[in-house]
């Protein structure tokens, strides 16, 4: 939830700038799905279903806010990293889906609603999944012929896309978690996951995409290289903060406020960092990760705002 | 096997043409994922290693060889189509990762080996799948970091290809083939299914990455407008004849030459031409496609004899 309890100058600067631009995605999302179901048989108008039950689900659009974020820390308008924060959220919307299935986490609910593959069956779901990869590099691919310098743009943040989600980025720490999943804990683990390796694998699950969705963003809007760069530090160190957050407030966070039962991912064995480390530890490591982004987006000053906004919710959140 | 079983000048000229090329292209596939393993921990290793097994699998390398004709028939050469050529058989690689899964057709053998999850699990093939679709859109975008003019040659590759493999094309296809499995033969249908809906299927499932593979590939290699419409027709046609041939030598073959029992598509009520048209319908349609495809290879005059033996040469195939 991203929400400021006590509603604060900064909290109500953030509200006004997240809200209408939540909105406009909102909106943007489904319109992507609604221009391709004119015309289509059945099963197709199914799978469009299904991607949108996935990718409308009421999230927290934490990673196209971020796109919005860097587009306007470079100097660029919001709407211009449009085309980089729908395909950010379509990919997240689909690792989520393929995340979920019975031969994967095997989780009946997200977000409070049943799973994908719980709604629409598992061979929908994983078509789902796929084509709302598939949606992500095409909503790129539209926004870069516009003209020109916009596909130069479009082709670079397409690169940066596809590394982030791909076999050594987000698909990789997929393969890593599944891997460690019952490694720590008991005595029966084969490998012990050090707290190198538990970060590694949330850089990769985590990072990686919250860092492209800050460079995919700036990209479109025209960032120099030194600023992409710079972005994608602040999205790793985010991602990463952002994972610790999230696995301490799995651990001790207060269930009336999570709306869900804590201690799920130590029950599972879960690997993670404060699994790994400890959770004192881990908060520390956390606190210096936030120390280090909201230090990165300060270099943008006044147009790194909204940027700080969305570091400052996502680590303060209590749910 | 696109292998010419009288040796004839024009086999003798496409084997001359084919082989290096095929080599080249073995090669850059593997290259592609080689490149990504050094440093990776155990758990991506073996997430590159599945994906090696269904890429590198002795395929025909049917997509990826049209993608090279199609450079050629442009009057641009065939190293220009690389890139499009390796992602289309990415694709390719990918979507018989996942049709085969236990949720889909559920097939242990492809190519005569065990299948990808059999070898690797579920989890992994899953994920190999979405990695090395993924894969073919960092491949196109890499290509189109050379120069301005090579970035919006693949931007413009991209959309095509997204397209063709998105919800409303390959995706949509398997989605129409899972629902009409079962759908033909007994009476307990509850869609009759027509060869007008067996057609638009059999497009999407084949057509369209056929259709895709040709037009990327001349995209590429800088092919006009007109040429491009071309040759997305002469792929949808040659997809669907190539599909019928398929279906055909699944119901008629010679299982020896085939390597495989046949009648099995039959046999789980699988929705095909042949099946809903019956054989002599079907053959007919397939000769009139061929025609058409061949017809619209000619107005490449000499620059499309490859494109041209390719057709031959999938469509005279005995197995």
């Amino acid at each position: 939830m991203m929400k400021v309890t006590a509603m604060t100058r900064a909290g109500a600067d953030f509200e006004a700038w997240r809200r209408p631009n939540a909105a406009r995605l909102e909106k943007g999302l489904a319109q992507a799905l609604a221009r391709q179901t004119p015309g289509q048989p059945a099963a197709v108008t199914r799978l469009l279903e299904a991607m949108s039950y996935a990718l409308l689900g009421g999230g927290k659009l934490v990673r196209p806010l971020l796109a919005l974020a860097a587009a306007e820390a470079v100097g660029g308008r919001a709407r211009e990293a449009r085309a980089a924060a729908l395909a950010v959220e379509m990919i997240h919307a689909y690792s989520l889906v393929h995340d979920d299935l019975p031969a994967m986490d095997n989780d009946d609910l997200r977000r409070g609603r049943p799973t994908c593959h719980k709604v629409f069956g598992e061979a929908l779901a994983i078509l789902a999944g796929d084509a709302l990869l598939t949606l992500a590099f095409q909503t790129l691919a539209e926004a870069g012929r516009l003209s020109a310098e916009a596909g130069r743009r479009a082709g670079l943040a397409t690169l940066h896309l596809a590394r982030a989600a791909g076999a050594v980025g987000l698909i990789g720490g997929q393969a890593l978690d599944l891997a460690f999943e019952g490694q720590t804990g008991s005595g029966s683990n084969l490998v012990q996951v050090t707290g190198e390796m538990a970060s590694d694998m949330e850089r990769r699950k985590t990072g990686e995409l919250m860092a492209a969705a800050l460079v995919t963003g700036a990209c479109l809007a025209g960032g120099t290289l030194a600023a992409l760069n710079r972005l994608r530090r602040i999205g790793l160190d985010l991602g990463l903060a952002f994972q610790i957050k999230d696995d301490l407030l799995n651990r001790e966070g207060d269930p009336a406020l999570l709306g869900k039962a804590t201690g799920s991912d130590e029950a599972r064995g879960k690997a993670s960092f404060p699994a790994v480390c400890g959770s004192p530890a881990a908060q520390r490591e956390m606190d210096r990760l936030a120390r280090s982004a909201l230090a990165g987006a300060a270099w943008f000053k006044l147009k790194g705002r909204p940027l700080i906004w969305i570091i400052d919710s996502l680590l303060d959140r209590q749910s």
